[in-house]
């Protein structure tokens, strides 16, 4: 056993919708998961859907945080943009803030900020971007994102706690970087168990060219992330609830850290 | 003299525009008035713009409020539009919450919410509008809205504080009601002095059929609101700026209510 | 029998997603179905959605027209908005000139066009709306519409070519107008069958009321028209398109419009 | 005296707007110039400008081209995007379909395609993006473009007529691609004056590092381009056009190509 140090959660994007247009099996997945992260209405999602998902959050004591993404629903927040530094922070506050409104409601208490998509990867790739989102978090809020990368840096260096991701539906690069596709491609349940479970017990995970990778977890608290968009998702979320399970139940000296 | 307690306040909405395109002379205006209704992103507004108005306010000691709309960037949020009740909470919560953001980052307190264009129309005509709006207001915020209509009427009864507005540019209708364009049309500085004297000395307008009509402003604090999208609106609110000067000076027993 | 002359023609609203989101199972609908509307991008659709979907609709020889809708994508084209005539007629020119580009590319010819959703409930029931959208309706091209209403009143005024419609999952109200939810509700299959087969055979449909409304079709064209988006279309669809192919071969002189 | 073999005309961004929002003084420049690029709706432009734009156009006898751009209305089609090759052609065939549209409507011809900001850039750097672009430019439609670069390389490839551009309020790097703002920066008139002499007379430019750059625009038709977003617009367009119509009178040899 390696460094981790706190119970393994299971954290899932909802509200992924827009209008009449559903994405994900949102009711399925809320008795599954742990935490949500709620699109916020840029790459996906709009105030009924946003409004309705707290809610369903709230009632099914689901941890709730913000996922905000590129200005591009059409393209998912999966399409690469040239933002100013200025631009990155503000479509953080403005997105944060909103979801904020519905959690104020609620009496929910926002969890953290999970930014989507390809922002996520530029966050990782660029230091610069990493930053900016990162100002636009309220103070005190945790953020998620992947360990070894700027956003971690960035997080350390303006002083935002910051909470370590493994994915459990999302290949790695050699360099530790996700393999980020705009629309996710099908995973069977035995690669998801050996992928959550090497993550889990090892603290690395073997790239699609074959090399394992060391993921830097240190001792910051887990979570694994499973998408509503990939196509089976319901039983990858299934699988990774159990395997979670059943982790936290073997090792259960581990922290609840939320 | 009628029932005017509170000193006469300046409102004008501000950061109007989108991206690249540039509504209102923002920077020309923040100087002369008291309160700022900012364009929370549906009828108006972005996050960047957002971002820079709430800045601005703050260097200038401009009280901000939260001014959402119908979710209609083209038609400027001036099209009629039919959303469910749950919807027109949800919008209302989604924008504040956005400003809010841009606010807390600032350590600036949200003033107020002053509903934007046609959804302030529909709240005065329609009572069900207007709750349905005002249950998306967060506790203790004030809102702006015209006195003697359904707007006062769902404020009473849902437990928000009510503001009462005067329009300085906006011409009144026999029962009340504003005299809503699309696009704005010029006004002479003398009829807005004339305008605007009259409703603040007299608790009463000159509708557009020639009629007196008593605004029942009881004792609510009161704002004269002057648009930054109406054509020659810097002479306009330069003009509305010393009316309320004079009339403040003028009455000095009036009470600072912010 | 009535005044039926064409055949029976089954229409469904087709490529009515918007990026990553999916609304109908288009492609199982494909095979089942003789004139596709497709969504241009307003109340739903994108550019990449609608190249797709027209190059679909080419290789499984569906007939193809313009679907145009209210811009209003949050509300899927079904929340009323007030525009102007000028507007009404501009959404429409924009929406088919910009179907009219993929057809043009693929060498198919536009069909028809047929307004979407609550835009098409507006043109029924007010005829300046009604003359508005088909004053931008390429010369030469026809409308799908229902008959007896503002829409047919206002095609033979304007010259402009009528189809007449009759709906396989839509209930009527008393007065032959469409009963329009803003998300489809289920059907039982045997209450299409009677639903359908009533409309073809007496041109008239019982209404939720329970009253008999005469549907005014004359020697119009004729097509049934489903909906991709409402809960179980696909067997719906399947039903409706044997019902139409059975009516078709029972009644073999009836005129190939198309 | 070089190669170039047309008469200089003066092409400009027009109908660059949306909603209540308006851009360039587009009344005062329509007596001013020869051809005009109408911006589509993905940038900036609505369908109720696009019509009065394409009225407009035809009462003052400007030639009429579509401009598309970035699906990016808060970005003015300025901030970077990628696309896949598939909707760079579809996001074209959409817009310009959408322009033909009202240009059919008003029997008036399109006379070119010119993509809009930071799209016509990345053609320029791309021959992919080029080539993808170039696909849903309608046959027999010329594109404007920057001679020398990959826009030039993929419409001969594809077979699109190519149309060389110089620009009267952009300046150039050593590499002889523009220098793309967000934000247009001022000019002095005289500088203007020496830019688009020194380009008609030499075919070359001294670029933003003081080297001079050759333009290669063979015998190429060829116009000078304008932006009616630079501040002080108004001048600099009345100057080039003063310009223009000097070297035309200068060489009365050069052929009339529209």
């Amino acid at each position: 056993m390696g460094p981790i140090k706190y119970k393994a959660r299971l954290n899932v994007d909802l509200g992924e919708g827009y209008g009449n247009l559903k994405c994900g099996p949102d009711a399925d997945l809320l008795p599954l998961i742990d935490i949500a992260n709620v699109a916020c209405g840029f790459h996906s999602g709009d105030p009924l859907i946003m409004q309705e998902t707290v809610r369903q959050c709230k009632a099914h004591k689901v941890l709730v945080g913000a996922h905000p993404g590129l200005p591009d629903l059409q393209g998912f927040g999966r399409r690469e943009m040239k933002l100013s530094s200025e631009e990155l922070t503000a479509i953080t506050v403005y997105q944060v803030g909103a979801l904020k409104g519905f959690l104020d409601m609620e009496g929910v208490q926002l969890n953290h900020v999970k930014p989507h998509g390809v922002l996520y990867g530029m966050m990782c790739r660029d230091y610069e971007v990493a930053r900016a989102v990162m100002r636009g978090i309220p103070k005190g809020v945790p953020v998620f994102g992947l360990a070894g990368t700027n956003m971690e840096k960035a997080a350390i260096d303006l002083g935002v706690d910051f909470c370590a991701e493994m994915y459990g539906d999302v290949k790695y690069n050699a360099d530790g970087m996700l393999v980020i596709d705009r629309i996710k491609k099908p995973w069977k349940l035995e690669d998801v168990e050996k992928h959550v479970l090497q993550q889990l017990t090892t603290e690395s995970v073997t790239a699609v060219d074959g090399t394992t990778v060391h993921l830097p977890v240190k001792d910051y608290p887990i979570s694994i992330c499973c998408h509503s968009d990939s196509p089976g998702c319901l039983d990858i979320i299934q699988k990774t609830r159990s395997l979670c399970d059943r982790f936290n139940s073997e090792h259960p000296y581990l922290i609840d850290h939320w």
